[in-house]
């Protein structure tokens, strides 16, 4: 039985919730048609009630209390844009608990709680989607949950995160130092005063543990996703990375095998000639591998507000159309059993290390050894610049496919060798 | 109401309807759980009974005749894969008619027969779905309709056909020329020993024309599309194209104004830094363009058995999964108005040309003469090979924007230049 109007309560007018309004307000013909009803915003939660003017929202819309959302009869759906924790946690339970269907775009409220919110709306009979959670306007939830349903994902190998990738493009393209290019990226408003979540891939393991939740069907939280950012990265390694044929990118990775998942965000050489490797900038893309689909990629802005309105205003839309049909899809809780995130020092994969060592003959037969006691066999060694002055040689090495606990023992105890002033850096290398 | 079992007619036995088959009977109890049905193959129809040994399919589903699929009121789903417009239309009509919901990967059908069938679906209160028609595997059809639903959508750019973007990319990689590029094609099956639906752009056509009646709105049948193959490209036009910095791929393009719509397939000269330029091979890549979005693109495999036989079930799922919540997504018929194909005159763009002139002082004096008669103004030319026998040299002229009726009576007149031999090629260029 359609409803003539649907009504909407907004929590938080930030960047996002600036976007959404703006479309709510502007494309009210374009989505009632899509939805039969007309989508009316009641109410926005705002402390800063000065902020309706630059909006267009009528003052009397404003409220200072979340509670006027939950108490208001007239309101269906609560957007949920504030970010962060807390309180959003709290309030996505208290609307969902009050029979509100809920729309977030909060990826770390749904990677931490995520079964206790999917079983509470099961529970109180409504929706609750977060596609805006991962990946801004890129669909991404809806294709994972809906068009690949007839596969089994295998792995995923995702740039989630626009700052880093920002910051990674120019250390590549121009050559700079992290730090120059975290400034540039702030200065861009492309980072933020405090950008440890970003460029430590924080931000990425939340997305991704939401990403391989929904692919794998077994929930994964972000205390299980091994993070680490991209600031031990040097121009140096760009330069070598590219000599060798490689790109570096910040990658969030999920590989299933039958029994056990890998679920890791770090730093990833991948040869220049994939898809990933050209994507620079601010941009996100998605590479998702199913048995019947084979390599898929989704591509586009991860962030800012008008793509990530895009998500945001589909799952009202989806909501929506779903009241007017009489029927709610819940959401679906993981259904696959049996299988744990393999600890990190149980990975296996391709290791680029940078060393200073003592520029004379016979050093590289000593890490050789070391390397091999370990099962560590080396794919090729460079010998980057020499400096007579302090008698030092930088080397680069590439191994092939090794354990993650076994090169990290091995690498303590290279550091160990007389010969060996110094580990300068190791990255992962995926091909 | 929940129904324990949903029944599935198939009629098409061929290479997507074989990889179909193989998901239906391979992967029963992941099916019956994202349904809550066991989703059960009913009857297939299919002349040569032989095949049912190969595939693992009882003797007994096979039926020569498709209206044992009508009349079987325990079949809610018919699945349609026989491909070319006869009599797979009428048969889905029937199908229709009948009261059954339908899938079907017809690209054919669906951009030629769209508001038909369309209308009848809706007059029968059943399913047509049709995300395997376009981009195998790759979701299209739902994102587009649904995650992308608060977009004005303004551009799309499509590689669409596996066929003519592997003969494309070997022309490209490997120097050849067409013909023996479609030789290799079709040796290793990647193209028909008919292969002219492809390389002249009709395929490409078929699925323009869906996704543009999806994006904008406004019907659009493949009549009213422009389409031109990719036979006339020589191994030497790969050659300038990569000195000028450009690729060459085969696109459809469906761009939308206030009032008009661009439709049109053929070659297109892109700058190599563009995304779409790396896609290789058999891949297709569908960048689309919306207010909100910004630039989207989807990547993967766009044909092939498994890839697309994940289209067909997530469309079969997807109806499943309707008929146990009571409730059927009709298919939307497209609701613009007002809009018209503009015809390929009126397009503006730029362009390559390549010619065969006198290697004398004055030529491109002459030809400049006769570009800037009909506005069109040159940003570069290059003269390439001389040949001091003939005493002509192949020149090669890049345009600013210009349009399209402007440089085909340009040429024209160019052609009939005393100092002109011939007019090799030109291509239109996208930026």
């Amino acid at each position: 039985m359609r409803k003539n109007s649907i009504g909407i309560g907004l929590t938080g007018l930030g960047v996002i919730g600036g976007g959404t309004v703006k479309v709510l307000l502007g494309k009210p013909e374009a989505l009632a048609r899509s939805t039969g009803s007309q989508l009316v915003l009641k109410r926005v939660v705002e402390i800063d009630t000065t902020k309706h003017g630059a909006m267009g929202i009528p003052r009397n819309l404003f409220t200072t209390k979340f509670s006027d959302l939950l108490n208001d009869p007239d309101i269906d759906i609560i957007i949920e844009l504030i970010g962060g924790e807390h309180p959003a946690f709290e309030y996505i339970q208290d609307a969902l608990t009050h029979s509100k269907h809920v729309v977030t775009a909060n990826k770390e409220v749904m990677s931490k709680h995520w079964s206790e919110l999917l079983s509470l709306a099961r529970k109180h009979n409504v929706a609750l989607r977060y596609e805006a959670s991962v990946g801004g306007g890129i669909p991404l939830i809806a294709p994972f949950q809906e068009d690949l349903i007839a596969n089994d994902i295998s792995a995923i190998y995702a740039i989630v995160n626009g700052t880093t990738n920002y910051i990674l493009t120019q250390m590549a393209k121009e050559g700079t130092d992290f730090a120059v290019a975290l400034k540039q990226a702030q200065e861009l408003g492309y980072a933020e005063a405090d950008p440890s979540k970003d460029i430590d891939g924080v931000d990425a393991a939340y997305k991704l543990a939401i990403l391989a939740t929904i692919a794998f069907g077994t929930e994964i939280t972000p205390d299980k996703v091994y993070n680490e950012g991209i600031s031990r990265l040097q121009a140096r390694d760009f330069r070598y990375a590219k000599e060798l044929g490689y790109a570096i990118k910040l990658l969030a990775i999920a590989k299933r095998t039958d029994n056990s998942i890998e679920a890791r965000v770090h730093p990833v050489f991948i040869p220049e000639d994939f898809l990933l490797a050209k994507v620079d900038g601010v941009y996100n893309a998605i590479d998702v591998e199913g048995d019947l689909v084979g390599k898929l990629i989704f591509y586009g802005q991860g962030a800012g507000p008008s793509a990530t309105s895009s998500a945001v205003i589909a799952d009202i839309v989806s909501i929506a159309q779903d009241i007017n049909r009489g029927t709610i899809t819940l959401p679906k809780l993981p259904s696959a059993k049996g299988r744990t995130v393999k600890p990190m020092s149980e990975i296996e994969t391709r290791y680029y290390m940078r060393m200073n060592v003592a520029d004379k003959p016979g050093v590289l037969a000593q890490i050789s050894r070391v390397l091999g006691d370990h099962n560590i066999s080396i794919s090729s060694v460079i010998q980057k610049e020499r400096d007579p002055s302090t008698q030092l040689a930088e080397i680069v090495i590439m191994t092939h496919r090794a354990r993650e606990k076994a090169v990290q023992q091995a690498l303590e105890e290279t550091q160990h060798l007389a010969v060996v002033k110094e580990i300068s850096n190791f990255v992962r290398v995926e091909a």
